[in-house]
């Protein structure tokens, strides 16, 4: 049976893969930058609003004419001619005048607040009672006051959402500087595994890793380049290792699940000039006998050949480095929204082991939510299927009992 | 300034927007369906496994010749030849023996357990010391235990996962059938909106939502079809409608936020022929001014112009029904992981109107985060860019006071 000799926990593995340098940059144009990452921070050209604007509809005014109005006592105001969208007054605006504007209307000349049209009432076609004070600048952006002129807008390092896009449309930045995507060599490897369209024969199954891996990889923002499954066989095994690493940023091969074929992979990796082993077995359940390589700075992962325990290690490192390479903060995963859920059922664990325990849970508009462990046999692809969270339970902890309030990570 | 003859609440534009049908479905590859959702239930065509498998490393035994196991007396069984990966062993176990297994290999005739390495010594290299029982089926996997065939493994409306992708691929389900993914138009207007390459004159700005909603949409697993920003003329907004209706699924028109030109929207929508305006006002703040109509079972959305009230509604509305015309549910947005959080300040809102605030929070290991309302100029893109969560205050609720906990949707 296999030895590990030198077992690590899964904080040493991203200790490890934190060593790697992350991808070098490249300039997008803007709208093909949602969801990547800043490689540098961005100053603004410009000032926005270029000049003062109102942020509400309602009525410029000067400030001190509403002072001390009320329902019972209102300000009188004489109504000038509407601001249209878009057009910079050409009438300066006297003491006791109030201007129709639109949100984001420019104000006029001597204008330095907007009231609400909610709090104030026509008198006529000609006038308004204002029934509430504002003070100066409510209701108005100044000039800048969105972005100034040299402000750094966003830091290196932040990932750009719809938001960011539309605010740095608006600030005429076309185009910026990202972490480049990775390209991902997903390689399978085994004697009995076909190809998921041919019908196995006796003793043969499907590849399942070359497909659940690659769609991992691809949700995580990087590009899969998905290889022919290898036989079990050293040569072929680092001709196709040797031809990965010369096309993509990162390898991550499975297979080897039994001790000759474990071997098989270890001789392999270690066979590629200049290749360094960083690990070989992790204190984690599933996915042991995790390898981590390095060769020309690129990392190879090699995962179990097992599907579940390739694609929980996948999840747990692979996932999250893929958005470290590419300007995100390298964190453990799997990766997703945590949320506190009470056990339904006590979950054992071994001491010595971080162990992975897929549970399903039912969303509750309010309260804690309860979380099934899902305790069918760990080979079944069905029990990932089945869970739409993973309870992480640490190394030094024997287990958790029923009712326990644990962090649940939402798959 | 403007009336809104029929103001609805954000619940009843969701439930106008459910009398919509979803999109046509499609057949596409499986590697192409990551977090597309099944149209119609998928049903096993084989059993997974084949056969009886096991699901550790360890030994295949007759459970029997284990019962009464323990430390201190140790069964002591017979080694038989490793059984290698993917490989039918060609021997029966008898009584007495253990076969070495990989995880994943297939059982001899005559085993029906697995006793884990974990709980094994050697003894020479004939003989293992079994230290604790199994039950029959321990740590093995039945033919069919994972998939049977005639079985139902996935229902319409699942959104299909990595994980998924590995167990349809693990079945040779190459193709299946999606819904399709919509096309939407994404249209501005406005005769202040200049392109954002352009460089703005006096009075003018750039265009922001026609990135910031393009970038939304995309965000919802839909293709955008972005105009040229069309100007205030009732004639050029209808063609531009035309054309957009002809090519997309869904139109997304920003603008009008001037009571002239939102008159304008009104006028060009209201004659598309064979149009039902279906709600013109929403109870919200921002996005009051939202407009629903349908033609030919298409949906049009008049969105405000104004770039902050664009996007919350957008992602109110506009994201959470791209999601339900692809199979998904139809739920109010903003759609994200939902995290209790406590307020670091009071939030004034309005009684009769449903507001959605900024917030900032920092994550924080455990425990509740602090969510800080950003009290921001509301009109400011960057509350936007500075807002990590959005708090939705209720119709009915006149602010929350400090301290107070509430559901925060992460964005």
């Amino acid at each position: 049976m296999p030895e590990f000799f030198h077992v690590i926990s899964s904080d040493q593995l991203i200790q490890l893969l934190s060593g790697f340098a992350r991808l070098s940059c490249e300039r997008v144009p803007l709208d093909e930058a949602l969801f990547r990452v800043l490689s540098k921070d961005l100053v603004s050209h410009e000032d926005l609003p270029e000049r003062m604007r109102a942020t509400m509809d309602g009525f410029a005014v000067l400030a001190e004419d509403t002072f001390g109005a009320s329902e019972s006592i209102p300000a009188f105001l004489e109504l000038t001619d509407s601001i249209p969208m878009g057009v910079i007054p050409e009438f300066s605006l006297r003491t006791g005048q109030a201007a129709p504007i639109p949100t984001g209307g420019f104000l006029p000349q001597g204008a330095d607040a907007v009231v609400m049209v909610e709090y104030t009432n026509s008198v006529g076609t000609r006038n308004i009672e204002v029934t509430r004070p504002v003070t100066v600048r409510t209701n108005v952006l100044e000039r800048g006051e969105d972005a100034k002129s040299g402000e750094t807008l966003l830091l290196a390092g932040k990932c750009l959402r719809p938001q960011e896009i539309g605010f740095l449309a608006a600030l005429g930045i076309t185009e910026l500087k990202v972490y480049r995507r990775p390209r991902v060599a997903v390689i399978s490897s085994g004697d009995e595994i076909v190809p998921m369209n041919r019908k196995p024969e006796l003793g043969q199954v499907r590849d399942a890793n070359g497909h659940s891996i690659a769609a991992l990889v691809r949700s995580s923002g990087a590009d899969p380049i998905v290889f022919d499954v290898v036989p079990d066989n050293a040569g072929m095994l680092h001709q196709a290792l040797g031809k990965a690493l010369s096309l993509a940023d990162v390898v991550a091969l499975s297979g080897g699940s039994s001790v000759g074929t474990r071997d098989l992979m270890i001789e392999a990796v270690s066979g590629l000039t200049g290749v360094e082993i960083l690990a070989h077995g992790v204190a984690i359940r599933p996915g042991k006998p995790t390898l981590l390589a390095r060769q020309m700075g690129k990392a190879i992962f090699g995962l179990p050949g097992h599907p579940v325990s390739a694609l929980i290690v996948a999840q747990v490192f692979l996932a999250p480095f893929l958005r470290y390479l590419q300007g995100g903060k390298l964190e453990k995963g799997p990766l997703g929204p945590r949320t506190l859920m009470a056990l339904a059922t006590s979950v054992p664990s071994t001491i010595g082991l971080e162990e992975f325990i897929r549970v399903w849970f039912e969303e509750t508009p309010d309260g804690i939510p309860a979380a099934h462990p899902i305790f069918g046999k760990s080979g079944m692809l069905s029990t990932m299927v089945k869970a739409n969270g993973i309870v992480c339970v640490p190394m030094n902890v024997e287990g958790y009992s029923k009712g326990s309030v644990v962090p649940v990570v939402q798959l």
